[in-house]
């Protein structure tokens, strides 16, 4: 592996502080003009990292949030473990709040506190070694998942093509190689090369500041665009593949993704080109039985009217709709892959054969 | 008329000096935090007015240029025919050159010089007087147009319902009502209750800055949001047609406009909603066949990157596609609203007939 992509794959995003007590992040809301590592250490630190975008991307907000909670129990010092169970509820459902939609954030800390909940009485230090190896066993099997997922995107795409990717759900979003831009970090190591087209993402432009930075920086041939571009370069024949990542797909297919994310699928059908959701299983959601049922994250209508901006870019007195995903209906969606393999149509049978493997 | 609404229709977006060797605009890169008039005098002026966007919508170009070579004739003090014809043919197709889509910009100006020509010989002071008149006549009968459009558009919606709309064909971007706004004024002057959904329109934002400010200015319920939230929003329900203006319409019916209005057309397909050009028949370009046969602007990646922000949101390094535009298949639009009526498929029956009448 060259050192350039090296230095992209094995970023260091998310990981447990030296002390355990704390959790490390890149502030991802500072990049690409600034490197910035934050330190996390009380439960209003980490809710707010994750309610603020500082850490994103569903499977990193996972691994974010089991370190949290364990750093958090590291902190406690409570010999009673009916007393230990309790704030550890209490602290998981907060961190649970900080954000709706991505279903691997309460995955993960339902995780943590089965755990909790099958050591019931044992010593609480003894069930504090256990969760903070739990907490690196998600992180652990997240970079395995990542390298599964990303196998078996590339076995989507040739070698020139095209690959039209929306928001960001590489290393930044994950571990290691990510999930809709696994595939194209995966080839890049094999020599192989693509002509990525990024979505900016409006509002928070994790297309424009995140995505084109970690390809750009892999030596990936990307091009910028804005989201109302990617009809356009579709026409032009420039698209051969979409690849995008999911914050929580539903039984029946239906998958929430990054606001915008459901456009692009229309267009992809219009144009005749496939369009794969690419996850780990952690994102599949059996208990939702479709889209209708994802809860949709509303954002603060500022980050539309003002951030980012020298100066307002619309008057204070408008009325904002932010929403912070869509979800694209499983009629849309070529194929959902996973590491377990790729599912296709009919959803509802190859999503709940995944889960009796 | 409300005094308001007054304000936002009866907004002096270009006009002639009062010495007639000027050009006024409103800059409309300066809305909405500022309301700056500048004063056209050189045909650089003019053509960077045009050019950067300061003076924008393809009727209010048509109508800026059409007083722009007005008022630098005016200033020339040439007594020969023939000099004065081969300056103003030059100084026309150095304005003509400033943007390549839109077709009002010739339009407009090979309307004045069919003057010049058509009174070869006479005194140049007569010729003057004669392309002072035909500078402001354009004007006139684009407020006239415009006033016909809002009414056949009117004829498509009906009393609650919800528009999308995307850029800014507006009062700003014409003359009075605007084309694909020019309903929802009219019928606001009479009473009506629209819900308006503006895109925000990236890369230049004349959605947020200008389309929700002309609106929310004029007591319509306006919703300001990003470009990729348009696929949402339609499967919520909340919207019933799709008003966008026009740049070039060719024979066939393909239309260009603002980047990204291709990509409402597909997803208005998709959601079963019906989509609607308004322009003057002076945006129709019958000697354009089809789209393949409109030239797209390229413009300035740093509008992508960099443009509006407070620092840049992507690596200086990182390429930007950034096209000014693209073309809607005219198998996508519903409907051609003009001010000679509304055209219908086939388009390159209907258009042509407008222009036997």
């Amino acid at each position: 592996m060259s050192e350039e992509l090296k230095q992209v794959t094995h970023i260091d995003n998310v990981r447990l502080g030296e002390d355990e007590k704390s959790v490390v992040i890149i502030d991802q809301t500072q990049l690409p003009n600034r490197t910035v590592y934050l330190t996390l250490r009380t439960p209003e630190e980490m809710y707010d990292a994750i309610k603020l975008l500082q850490v994103r991307g569903a499977p990193a907000i996972g691994i974010c949030a089991g370190y949290s909670i364990y750093a958090l129990a590291r902190q406690w010092e409570i010999g009673s473990y009916t007393e230990f169970a309790q704030k550890f509820h209490e602290q998981k459902e907060y961190l649970n709040s900080s954000r709706p939609t991505a279903v691997n954030l309460s995955w993960a800390l339902n995780r943590m506190e089965g755990l909790v909940t099958a050591n019931a009485g044992k010593p609480v230090s003894e069930i504090l070694d256990l969760l903070g190896k739990e907490c690196r066993a998600i992180h652990e099997e997240d970079i395995a998942m990542c390298r599964a997922i990303s196998e078996y995107g590339l076995s989507l795409i040739k070698e020139g093509d095209g690959v039209l990717t929306h928001c960001n759900a590489g290393p930044l979003a994950t571990s290691r190689y990510g999930t809709a831009l696994g595939p194209l970090f995966l080839g890049k190591e094999r020599g192989m090369n693509f002509h990525v087209f990024s979505d900016e993402t409006r509002p928070l432009l994790q297309g424009a500041r995140l995505t084109s930075y970690e390809l750009q920086k892999a030596g990936i041939d990307v091009t910028l665009i804005c989201d109302n571009m990617a009809s356009i370069v579709m026409k032009n024949g420039w698209v051969q593949a979409c690849f995008v990542g999911c914050d929580r797909v539903a039984a029946n297919g239906d998958a929430a993704n990054k606001i915008g994310t459901s456009g692009v699928a229309i267009l992809a059908k219009h144009y005749g080109i496939p369009f794969y959701v690419l996850g780990p299983t952690s994102t599949i959601d059996l208990n939702c039985p479709d889209g209708d049922h994802i809860p949709i994250e509303l954002r603060d209508p500022a980050e539309i009217r003002e951030k980012w901006y020298a100066e307002p870019m619309a008057l204070p007195e408008v009325k904002c709709y932010n929403p912070a995903f869509d979800v694209t209906d499983h009629t849309l969606i070529s194929g959902i892959v996973t590491e377990k393999g790729i599912c296709r149509a009919p959803y509802t049978e190859s999503l709940a054969a995944l889960f009796k493997k």
